[in-house]
């Protein structure tokens, strides 16, 4: 590859290609920086642009440049930049705000509706040589870390993002439906935050091994996919009641944090929370859920939603990564070069029990 | 009526009598009261036992008197009552929590499973000339304010409850589902509290009316209940957007108190909920709902649910009235007297358009 | 005057001028607007900055337009301004945040380093025909509010944000030491959003009286000034006592609003605070003051530092007056034109008994 | 000692005697247990009473036994006590409050000002060989955990009050002044519960030492009490930027825990604080300070007072401990025998720097 500036593009649905664009100058000359990508992660959100063109309100319409968990190396910075200088090695968050809305100005910036964020049409992502961010927006990395740790800053973001959501404190129990990346990591976050006790809950042997070995306390294996034939409402209270008493839940779980967006999780885990608990809904399945609304009531539980990151967790990330509290490079099961994008992608969409977290290196020479 | 304790009892489902009982001691010699009832207000829970016998887990299994919205005369004081004494005129707070569990000891007394809650089995209510209650739950009530006033005390309180839990601060707009006397009484208190703009929904234009004449900005109304084609989510998301556009309410309701229970107004009140909103539910209906959890989720809304009331409700209830910032008396469609009591009930069981609040005098004589 | 741009400016301390500067270009093509300036209140810092110099950090260096509390119409719009456009009648906030740094990104813009604050070395200030700021600093006045009252949103943001540090809800009590423009404007918010009771504390009678009328349920008297023979803070505490005992201020004020800095009057509002309860300082006298931090712990006060406004103070500061709840204008006790603008400082520098709120008219033709 | 209930009792001021008191019955037949003593820690405030016989209202009238540090086996429950049964080992809250007051049925039970607090005139204590109390202030204590860490639980519960005052969360900086029990205590619960650096302050190389071992990521060793020719506060501010600005604590510690009640430290951790951070007072000193309180509004920090414990300390602190999280039984540096109670207050009022905690054993036999 050239001296340009490579890039894995996604054309439209299906159908990807490596591109050389030009070295893209600093959109914001004051502000921006120019970072070289040195490691990237693939997340579901990436795959399912690939395969579908659209999430939500977002669709593909023009091509874009997909990727966006990635760290790089500093290679030009705007005549304001004082937090980073060239050379540094950094973590980018992917998602600029506005600044301007009421969102932005009241610390809310994960809900503003203008972010430039990467790789959601029609913004193009890190999958390229080099991307252009604006400065406050990356994060030196200390020595000792790694780029790939780097790269996985972002779900340990969204980690952080969830548990403060949760207002989570120390001394509380914690119970997390789904072992994926998101899950794992919610739960080594919770520990490292002090949770008394934190419970997993998946239906894979093998990722609740994982989860065992990674952070949490326990974790309960068990299918809800499985049709039954009674009321399937009254079967996901049957499940909240059963790892409340069979895992050391007391009275319920503090916070419960759905990570799965399942609907039997999203049920479980209403019936699994303490009266007056929090329940976080940080998985995203199906628009609408059968919700026992009533138990919510009664029991006077919090119930919100976590989205993307907002100021503070990108710092957090990388304090609980280099302090090595939180290890994302254990989630890292399968490692591709930038020429083999493709590939890597093929293992995340086939999505095999023993895949969780794939890296993609960045361009080289 | 002799000079005993004439009680209106639920003696099984269905089926209320007068009884003559005898006058109850203090149960706790040192921090009861004994109240002389002077009025009671008749609340749908309190038909609702008559007619099925139970509200969840709370089942008739023998006689109870009914009644738990009451104000009255202090009749006899335990040994150590500093807060009221004998003569003074007092609201009731129907519900004496334990004291001792680990929700009652920080705060959340409402969440109390041991509660001694008046016309809740197995507990005995108010509809009886003297009810004995903890005297740290009765309430002085000004000379200038009727006994009738102190009586609808209890609603005015589950309404501050409401609002507290939504964490209702001056200067938010405010969406209210339902014109019945608990959202009312909602719209009322954030109209008093500050709320820059508060908007009903209801689907009787009799009940709008009012809500518009007692405290509302606006009133919304729609018959949710009629089934169109479409998918009803889609219908409820078209409703709570319309709302937000029809009546001034900007990006979305800061709060939403969803007082029916009505699915379809669950829904639409949803989508009616700012980015970063909250979502209070207080009103009971099915037990399940179809929710659109990927929006409360996109949106970071708070959803949290409201029961009964906490320590201050009272106080603040009873201030509101008294300052004549809520007028619950407006709310009074029909009156009878102790003897008249099934008629009483009959009136709410009825429940047509024109009936807000029945309210029945204590025993005379 | 000629068609350019007359300033009124601050040349040294003590000495200012008339200046005819060219009409201002955007600095931000696409986000700011140019403001036709129509009303400017006087406030106390800039009279500081013109008798001293300097507060605190900011010294005077150069030559700086004054005046900060100004409304007046758009004059011409950035390529992507959407909330106004030219023609519109605007509130300014007059403190444009950096948007980039750790409190801004966090909604904390209030305690942002690098803001450029009008009036502020070395930034100039709003009395002058033009002033430019981002579009998202100006808040259109609904048509019913004059461009004085539009000045004065200055001063009911800083109230607003008081009582929002604060955490004021409905139903609380709340004690303001001092009735100057921000005590009086602190009562008639807390007013507004349903405080249950409103108590002032001035040295004046004037401004009692004045405070009586436009928002307090009652005001207390009292030159703190005079020394005593006795321990100064256990004269406070007598204070502090007397005022929660004459003024129905129960167990303490759940609020209190210090607005003066006087240290009498700090420490009077410790012991006048309820235990639990909740103390801003908002006025600013002496660097430090003796503090009765004993008391402050054993009652675990909450005391908090308030400073300009963060999102939403302005908003809402115009929505009160918009609708009535809040009449700033009835704070206006001089009105001046452009051209004498030195008069109108040295109304204010004299700071009689009689003197509230200054307003200069704009420049005129 | 015969089988009755030997006390270690101050009968006035400086004057303790050993007595032979009757065995105490249940207060409350129904919901309180007896205690039979196995550990107390010592603590300030017990030698205090000792030697000055008051400490701020409480003043000693009539003889108290002294203790209130203490975990035992339990002797007898009364007929509704659930949550304890007879010959299980716990830890003993030492306040049991009213229940019924305004702060007692909000949560904030530390403020009750009708609490039953051991060793506080009026009350009793726990150095004999029987305490009553209410079984809801008992805590069941692991079987692997000693008496000696169960009686240590009550500084525990005093730092998990201080942290929860805090609000602190993970990922914060946390600057603690002093390294005695509780600030070495505070320190732990602050790495426990994710404080992403935690800084110490103290007068004395050993306890500076100790700290290091225990918890703390780094300790300032200053000698705070020497006097300089210049402004007292001047130089607090030049420390708490000094500390800052070497020991890594950023912009300022994101909280400040002043553990120490000495003036220069109060001061230094006003500048310490971050913008926008919080402060809590737990240290008690002299009663009024010279207090930077333009820093403190500027900076718009949080400053709150900690005292006692709320619902859920004593738990949390269990938990702690028995986790290992927290290890109070190396702060243990003299352990004495019942009989030795005087020689064990002696060690308490030399206060060596080698003196941490000071333990005595139950009555034997």
């Amino acid at each position: 590859m050239s001296e340009n500036n490579p890039a894995f593009v996604l054309q439209s649905v299906k159908h990807v290609t490596f591109e050389d664009r030009p070295v893209p100058p600093l959109r914001d000359p004051e502000h921006d920086v120019r970072v070289r990508v040195e490691q990237t992660g693939i997340c579901g959100s990436d795959v399912h642009y690939w395969q579908r063109g659209r999430i939500g309100d977002f669709v593909l319409k023009s091509p874009i440049v997909l990727g966006h968990e990635s760290a790089g190396t500093i290679d030009e910075v705007g005549s304001k930049v004082k937090n980073v200088k060239v050379g540094d090695r950094v973590a980018i968050e992917p998602g600029v705000a506005c600044r301007r809305c009421e969102q932005c100005r009241s610390g809310m910036y994960n809900l503003c509706e203008d972010t430039i964020f990467a790789a959601t049409p029609p913004w193009d992502g890190t999958l390229q040589k080099y991307y252009i961010v604006a400065a406050d927006y990356t994060y030196p990395l200390p020595a000792h870390m790694t780029m790939e740790a780097g790269a996985l800053v972002e779900p340990v973001a969204v980690a952080v993002q969830i548990c403060k959501v949760a207002g989570l404190r120390g001394g509380q129990t914690v119970l997390v439906f789904g072992c994926g990346p998101i899950g794992v990591l919610c739960q080594a976050v919770a520990k490292a935050y002090g949770a008394s006790r934190v419970v997993g809950v998946d239906l894979s042997e093998a990722r609740a091994k994982f989860a065992r070995d990674f952070a949490a306390d326990d974790v309960h294996v068990v299918d809800t996919s499985q049709k039954s034939d009674g009321d399937p409402v009254e079967a996901a209270r049957a499940l909240g009641e059963k790892i409340v008493r069979e895992y050391g839940l007391g009275q319920g779980a503090d916070v419960v944090l759905e990570c799965t967006g399942a609907e039997p999780c999203i049920q479980a885990g209403v019936f699994a929370a303490k009266k007056g608990g929090t329940f976080v809904q940080a998985g995203m399945g199906k628009e609408n859920v059968v919700f026992p609304i009533t138990t919510a009531c009664i029991r006077a539980l919090t119930i919100k939603g976590s989205i993307r990151y907002q100021t503070g967790c990108y710092p957090e990330a990388v304090q609980l990564v280099a302090s090595g509290k939180v290890n994302p490079g254990k989630l890292i099961t399968h490692r591709f070069k930038f020429e083999e994008a493709l590939e890597a992608f093929e293992v995340v969409r086939k999505a095999q029990e023993d895949t969780l977290k794939v890296v993609i290196q960045g361009v080289q020479g």
